[in-house]
């Protein structure tokens, strides 16, 4: 094969355009039950190419359940790579974090085993041999890594995302690299730390969202590199979930918040680092900094993801710097991106998910934690993962990583949701989460669009009230009050969803 | 007042000499609702004169419920002053952790506000002013701390524990030093660190447990000393709980799983940092490790609080250095580390609790974690600190500081616990943890007595088979079968116990 132009003014390794290959040349690197690993991270950087030839060559040879993989990604990738791989029964195992319906499905049906991990964990946990504990080696068989360029010496500048690449790369024993040249070069928006084991592991000596400490590629071994790859489409990301009037009320509450903890000098004027998370929640808050009332200025970011809102903080002029893993645009984000790239690109800094996620870190700059749960308990213990108990959503993802570590652990949702029958059938305030993924240990802050402290819909209040009177007055009586419960009672809303479509109980029927 | 000869060898400052005080004349320093802070850390290092004479006085005059105070350490103090406090209901609010009989039913008969808070943050916590809220100048009023001697410079040397001192020190507008010499100057074996406030956060820059970052005394600042008091009796230990047959069986499981890992390549022949707690299994593990067969030699320990076994593991020639934040020894035990003070001091080092319990160092010196919890359930979530979801023993402690962050997080704990009725009437191994302190994310071991993978008691396998496997049966029928639960009877275990004390059902009830 012979390189395009376009593709070798981004690979300054020459060697490397030697093992230049078709994705669709490489599947004899894939046998059936293959430990791979990929770039990517909530959506953006992934490989392309390859995941795609691989699904294609099931579905022509209709190989759906027989080569079946174990897949480990930084977090989420696109959707017309694992959730098609799903669809295609293509996953064997799955870890640390997914998106996608048929993904989903898979898991909840038993057909996927999915291991759901802190996101700043998993990376170190691979390098531990944790995910291959059941293999000869230790080791992954094949790494397939997204690049925007490629080094003189071989290494890789990351797209959008850096992800869990640094140690997909570290333990793989294959390396393809899938060149994207219909993006532009991301080089010199990259600081990539290594992972080294203990007892040999360093500090991060980063003191402020903009400190770099590592370098701008993902240093790579030339001889495992067994093929390069170009790919040519980009990113398949969504636009973003649109503001409504509920997560405008929530932002402006939280708004609120963080100003009454600068009145009374417990947070500088300028904050402290903030992370936030992904839809219109998120997108409602980072716009709310970015409006005219909210009047904060000289903002620093430390986060995981930045999504459209960020750049429309940039704009405002309030953001001074922002750090993350990934920038998780919508296609009209990107494309403002690009255009304004001078302006934003000195702003700007992506890490490896172990570091941008990292508690040491977290902590050491005492950041501002904002995560949406699916439910939260009036004791501020937190459900991120698994309705009902049991029905796994995306999983973990950083929530936790950062909630725990958090000067501000801040939870933000609408006090109700809808079910099929009942426009605030679900309240997200609940007398006892159906599973904790954040203890009351580590939440400080509910804000919802009722307000930051009483936070529960006026629906559900009084029924609230009735229980958390109850089970007070049941539990001094037993001297077990710390904590009050009525512990056979603590479902039955939940009971009463299930039932009756809605958590609005008309009376509790008490147990014992 | 005059200085006895001993004091004066302990003092150094000779300014101080001049605020000599007798702990009964401090007794304005004390409104009603002070905020206090006192040394001391797992019952050791607090201060003893001048908590016992505020409690004579309430005695004395009877004043009981008229003298209440908001009263932080860095865990647990003696029995005879915050036990005693609690029985004179002298406690308005307590934080973060605590043990006694009387303060336990304080908290849960709703007259102790309490605060459960991880050890490592509570610190930094209360220099954010999170715990002084309420008042107008978001400080302490008083520090009372103990010190085995005395700076030049006026600087603390504290005795058996660091803990929380260094930071409530930094919060106190008023200080009052007890000076302890009914046990030696323990000057040489502390690395004290101050913290500073985000954004001026510094890395500890530890990457052994050996290393030294701070210095040998806390830095006091000599004008806000009001006084100095003599203290005249050590700390009151208790006897060491003994080792017994299945604390036995459980650290053999433990090191049977540890060597299984070195077989493995996936830890070092010397292991990593040990972290172990209180109590009779941690005695049983740390005395296993010391015994003959684990043959582990070279040994390091990262952990909260040394108990008399390390002292056999020291003498065993298996351990080479050890640091913690308390030494909480038994009364032999101290005699016999004071008798050999030349043989361990050279390899022990003690440091704030900020420090011991980071997650920032557990995690990069990939401590082995060990804990024993209250009930854990069959997906690995466990309850730390809530009986039957509400009563609250003696709080979180350092548990999860650890257990999220090392590289082994162990749980151990005997399959089952007695009750009224029953010899194995509670099984520790339940269906759903009524209160989450460890989540799943997070614990990656469940050690008994059984084993350290089906660690069911005998007597609890088919119930809880019988539970997954119709959990697992309707949840994936229901594509809801990520985390197979029948909510509505996860707690069922418990109720038989509360109804007919013992968590063995004959048969599930199930519901729907």
């Amino acid at each position: 094969m012979s390189a395009s132009a376009l593709l070798k003014s981004r690979v300054r390794r020459p060697s490397y355009l030697k093992k230049l290959a078709k994705a669709e040349e490489l599947m004899h690197h894939f046998p059936n039950g293959s430990y791979i690993g990929w770039s990517g991270f909530t959506g953006v950087g992934y490989p392309k190419k390859v995941p795609t030839a691989m699904a294609d060559h099931v579905e022509k040879n209709g190989l759906q359940g027989q080569l079946k993989y174990n897949l480990f990604v930084g977090a989420s990738s696109g959707a017309e790579t694992e959730n098609r791989w799903a669809k295609l029964n293509m996953i064997e195992r799955r870890a640390p974090h997914q998106v996608g319906k048929e993904i989903a499905k898979g898991i909840n049906n038993g057909n996927i085993k999915f291991f759901d991990k802190h996101l700043s964990m998993f990376p170190v946990d691979l390098m531990y041999g944790f995910y291959t504990r059941e293999k000869a080696n230790n080791r992954l068989d094949v790494a397939i890594v997204e690049a925007s360029a490629i080094t003189e010496d071989g290494g890789v500048i990351p797209g959008a995302s850096a992800g869990a690449s640094p140690e997909i790369v570290q333990m793989a024993d294959k390396i393809i690299i899938e060149v994207n040249t219909a993006a532009p070069s991301f080089e010199g928006l990259h600081d990539i730390t290594m992972t080294d084991l203990p007892p040999r592991r360093k500090p991060y000596l980063i003191m402020a969202p903009e400190d770099r400490v590592g370098t701008p590629h993902i240093p790579i071994d030339p001889e495992r590199v067994v093929a390069i790859v170009e790919s040519d489409y980009p990113d398949q990301t969504q636009p973003n979930a649109p503001e409504d009037d509920t997560s405008r009320a929530i932002a402006s509450n939280l708004i609120e918040f963080l100003k009454y903890e600068v009145s009374k000098g417990r947070l500088p004027e300028n904050l402290l680092p903030l992370q936030s998370g992904i839809g219109n929640i998120a997108n409602a808050v980072i716009g709310g900094l970015a409006g005219g009332n909210a009047d904060f200025k000289n903002l620093k970011v430390w986060t995981e993801v930045l999504q459209d809102s960020f750049l429309d903080l940039f704009d405002s002029g309030n953001l001074d710097f922002a750090t993350a893993t990934s920038i998780r645009f919508s296609p009209d984000g990107f494309k403002r991106f690009y255009d304004n790239w001078e302006h934003y690109y000195p702003k700007l800094l992506l890490r490896s998910q172990a570091v941008s996620n990292s508690p040491e870190v977290i902590r050491r700059l005492g950041v501002i934690g904002m995560n949406t749960p699916v439910e939260v308990d009036i004791y501020a213990h937190a459900n991120s993962t698994c309705v009902l108990g049991s029905r796994m959503l995306n999983g973990l993802g950083g929530s936790a990583d950062f909630l725990r570590s958090a000067k501000y652990s801040i939870m933000h949702t609408p006090s109700t949701r809808p079910s099929k029958t009942d426009p605030n059938g679900v309240s997200c305030i609940v007398p006892m989460c159906t599973h904790v993924d954040q203890t009351e240990h580590d939440l400080d802050v509910v804000v919802t669009e009722q307000g930051f402290a009483d936070c529960a819909h006026p629906d559900y209040v009084p029924i609230l009230e009735d229980y958390f009177n109850k089970a007070e007055f049941e539990c001094l009586r037993k001297g077990m009050g710390h904590e009050p419960h009525m512990l056979f009672n603590s479902f039955d809303m939940h009971k009463h969803l299930v039932d009756h479509g809605t958590m609005k109980l008309d009376k509790w029927n008490w147990y014992g």
